[in-house]
């Protein structure tokens, strides 16, 4: 461990907090008291409690969960408050998360479910006298000028969280910003571990499908060789929705029949609900009591915080999966402030005790565990639009009703930070470069997901796109084995799968729009464009498309696929594309080589991939070396 | 009076809220016991207290302060939170007041300087096992449909408000919205009276303008027979700015020459400035001890509700007045959370005891308040950016960064919900037809105000539409007496010179993008559009321009102008357009007859159109009928 963990409590911590209700940590936490520490201010009042610390003039801050819109947040005002409609720079997120990591090696875990605010370096009036900066004219001019934000020696970190008495926080010192992400993420009970399946391809479709339409989109991905594993439905299998009925419409007259039709050719079926409760829904009466007072669309919002509702909610779920179900997608349970203001107010009660601001921050999370509950020992690799602190293991990946290419890219930089797993979502395309270019982002993301719930065709049949989109799904079942690997070492280490570059390399610490898949640069074009700018770290890189050799610094690129680099000295395990991954499936490979790696080696996880607490056995493999393997076979 | 004001107190109030600060009403208010209205369940938390109480299926809300984005808050999450970039409907405002009205008869004003969320329409679980809906399916399948808000006959409404153990709620019960608007504004002091000056055309100069370049800017609008009462200079006039100094720069060496000079042309001066002193300003260092413990940009924040903050700013400022200037524009009191966060924080702490989320509810209108003590018995409309609660009888108006027509339509018809005037600025066009839809708002708006602070040409010159503006600006200043009139009864009565129609008509309960001028229905045509449809109250109407007669009910119209109509009976006077206020301008009036005015009056208001606490002279005259006046001529 690169990494130290220490607890510091200030004032009376609350009761409902994320550490409250997350698995133990799996790394060692040291207590140190709040007196030794003097340089922490921490004061009490009726607004809740601050805590005020110093930066320096370089102190550079990243992390606060799921941001798409800001990657450095020196200077900005971050408040960590739930948002399913986050078009800003305010911290306002599907996924908000207290915990920062620096560039000067420590990092900040703010153990609350509080909408908690970061002032992010901010200058005091220290009461005395200041020397004017000159006496030079200083007029500001132009819009960016004027907002600028500015950094100062004398700057302040200020940390507020709303009605709390006191607050644990948790520092962390470590080497690099990947070492302090790790240990956050081991802090969390260490990363989630995915069934192999869960990294195939996962499609969604149109709400509005039946049965037999839902059975000619598979019948279409099969014929027309699209490596699919996942589909998804969308509200129209329930009864009832917004709020949720839970129960199979007359839309899907026969589905037991069709989803064993659907398993038998390879797929697994995921469900979108919400957790709002409709009177329609057969565990309806029986939530009343272990439900919040406000409605939401007229439902219930069960305080999953409490057995008794996870478990009407996770024995209903059960039989769902019986029939066949292997995950859900677990729909609005963020809320917002900006489109109605749908959801529960902060100000609702739960019976557990908690408020609605403290059950804002903790219903995604409690509904994952609900939900993983449901699935008993099958892993899962699901779709969640909240979560919090600390959820590094819930097997539940974040998305958004945005759309901005360039927001969808900072999120899959972002996401790593904070313990989450994020799908730039394929949804539509105004054009096929549209398409191929989203897509290209989504096939190196935790999650490569098509949403098409809106739309009653595949997006590239109209777009005359169905041959690179095979070859763009095929590059994902290429990297599966080398992405399954990642995970493992999320799941053991803490190090996140996909993650900003600044984690592994701190000269890293500007480069927002690049990112690493497992130890690959990924740069993604964007929409429109033919080329960008790439920055590569010191050293020796290789295109892994091109083969070119690139030193470290910037470089121009202009491709139609997506600039991907490979560090010298690495043996990548490369897989023949499969259509789908069955227990059985046995993955080609290849070992291929860049730079010199005479002393490369690369590691294979070989498990039955689909139970959690079974044997991983880590296959370690030379160049020219081969191995028995019941997962994977190597070619020469 | 047609409405009654009642005040009921809630708890233990705080010490720091808008009545504290705000005029003495102007109304009388009854105090009821809490206990005798049983329907209002009152709590206090750790989180705060909340109010929470019943609203039938049919309560629409109207107000909440300069709402830009939305018209009607049945359903909405409205949070009175002072924010720079209201991008959205979540009620964040340049300038949130905890202040609704109903189309039920009744409105409330919470007298808080708080974050005060209104959950404006929400089901509650009342534990009881709820019939299903009915057992047909129903599912959403459009985004509209699944966020469309719900409105329920069990519906409440839920008040939260942050930190405080208590309040004053203020209940107005009144025949027509109008009336309990025009009852809030007088609780709130009464409207405010502006200098006749004021209400004429107003120009900001370029920002990186030399005192040359202002100059000719002056020339420009005379030689070009433009009518303009008003010129601003931009940040540049400061020695520094972001923060700012308050000193001349080298840009403008003969300063007080250049005043002279466009005083003589008849021009007012109105400076831009913000409240953050900056360390070369000569009233820094005496207001070190009379500001806030976080800076912002490098200066000090002056806490505005000791009088020794307030003094050391007023006494400065007089002394730019002796100079010439007649006017502030009191920018960026309002602060971000969108745009890096750059204001002080909620909890920063001011020396009076308030804290910053106090202060950022307050800051606005106690600036004002600072500004027109330095202004003296000087009447004055100028500009700020953030105003809150009880600010009626400040002569300010708000202003926005934002840019869309429709925001600044909505604002129009929103500000005067709430005691507020605003600005729909033009600041530059795309084309043509751009500017001239933009400018037929600005003209009928409270401030006919063009803002040019980053283009160094008159915005019309290159677009070649000098004489349409030219026409739009006599237009302008064709109603200015009308305009005065309407002033003079938002000052004595209460009733907003520009508000939406709903106040007058409540049939008009849907109409969220046409506003009454004076009594005046104008419709404004967007950009890029023809025509539009409009929709008149029941009755007899007359277009102004075509004389065309109408039935109340919806129209289409097609017109290059602004469509503006007048009820049947009206007898409206229409002056002569004159370049310039004097004060000894005396206006040139024809009394228009619209339908049947046999038994019509008019109104004019005669004064010296300066000061405060002069005598004012109401002239009521008839169709035909002359009157003796130094301010008019009544042309036969």
């Amino acid at each position: 461990m690169k990494a130290s963990l220490f607890k510091i409590t200030f004032g009376t911590p609350e009761a409902f907090v994320p550490t409250r209700f997350a698995p133990p940590s799996r790394v060692p936490v040291k207590e140190i008291d709040a007196a030794a520490v003097p340089e922490i201010a921490f004061s009490v009042s009726r607004r809740g409690c601050k805590l005020v610390l110093p930066l320096t003039a370089a102190t550079q801050l990243y992390g606060f969960g799921l941001q798409l819109r800001s990657f450095k947040h020196r200077g900005n005002k971050i408040t960590c408050r739930v948002n399913a409609d986050p078009r800003s720079t305010s911290g306002d997120s599907h996924a908000p998360v207290p915990f920062f990591v620096t560039n000067e090696g420590w990092a900040m875990y703010v153990d609350t479910a509080r909408n908690a605010v970061f002032q992010c370096g901010s200058d005091r009036n220290t009461g005395m006298v200041l020397q004017a900066e000159s006496a030079e004219s200083k007029v500001m001019n132009s819009t960016d000028e004027l907002y600028a934000a500015r950094t100062s020696a004398t700057s302040v970190l200020t940390v507020e969280i709303p009605v709390a008495e006191g607050v644990e926080v948790y520092f962390i010192k470590g080497d690099t910003v990947g070492d302090m992400v790790a240990a956050y993420n081991m802090l969390s009970g260490g990363g989630c571990m995915p069934p192999m399946w869960g990294l195939g391809n996962f499609y969604r479709c149109c709400g509005q499908f039946n049965e037999e339409q839902v059975m000619a989109i598979a019948d279409g991905f099969r014929s027309l060789k699209l490596p699919c594993d996942i589909l998804g439905l969308e509200p129209g299998w329930h009864t009832h929705s917004y709020s949720c009925s839970y129960v199979w419409s007359e839309r899907f007259p026969h589905h037991k029949e069709m989803l064993e039709k659907l398993t038998a050719q390879g797929f697994k079926i995921n469900l979108w609900e919400h957790a709002f409760a409709h009177p329609a829904a057969p565990i309806h009466d029986a939530l009343i009591p272990y439900s919040g007072d406000y409605l939401v669309w007229n439902g219930l919002v069960p305080d999953f915080s409490l057995p008794e509702a996870v478990n009407i909610f996770a024995d209903y779920h059960k039989k769902l999966c019986a029939e066949g179900i292997t995950g859900f997608k677990l729909d609005e349970c963020d809320g917002s402030d900006l489109t109605g203001g749908w959801s529960f107010p902060d100000c609702a009660m739960f019976p557990s005790g908690m408020d609605g601001e403290q059950y804002h921050h903790l219903f995604g999370t409690l509904y994952s565990k609900t939900i993983k509950q449901a699935l008993g020992s099958n892993r899962i690799l699901s779709e969640v639009r909240n979560l919090g602190a600390l959820a590094a293991s819930y097997p539940f990946v974040l998305y958004s009703d945005l759309y901005q290419f360039e927001d969808f890219l900072t999120g899959t930089v972002n996401a790593g930070f904070s313990g989450l797993l994020w799908a730039p979502e394929l949804r539509h395309a105004e054009n096929k470069d549209d398409l191929i270019r989203r897509l290209q982002l989504v096939a190196f993301s935790a999650q490569s997901l098509v949403n098409a719930w809106y739309l009653d065709k595949m997006p590239w049949l109209e777009l005359d796109a169905t041959d690179e989109v095979r070859e763009i799904l095929e590059t994902r079942m290429r990297f599966l084995p080398y992405l399954y690997t990642a995970f493992y070492d999320y799941y053991t280490t803490g190090k996140p799968p996909v993650r900003a570059l600044v984690c592994d390399y701190p000269a890293a610490g500007e480069v927002k729009d690049q990112f690493l898949f497992g130890d690959l640069v990924v740069a993604p074009i964007a929409p429109g464009k033919t080329g960008r700018d790439v920055w590569l770290p010191e050293g020796e890189w290789y295109g892994f498309f091109d083969g070119k050799r690139y030193e470290g610094g910037l470089h121009h690129v202009e491709t139609d696929g997506v600039p991907l680099y490979v560090k010298a000295g690495t043996l990548l395990p490369i897989a023949e594309p499969v259509p789908y991954i069955a227990p059985d499936t046995v993955f080609d490979i290849t070992l291929r080589a860049f730079g010199d790696c005479a002393e490369a080696t690369c590691r294979l996880i070989e498990d039955d991939g689909l139970t959690d607490g079974t044997d991983y056995r880590v296959l370690t493999l030379r160049r020219g070396e081969t191995v028995a393997s019941k997962r994977y076979r190597i070619l020469p």
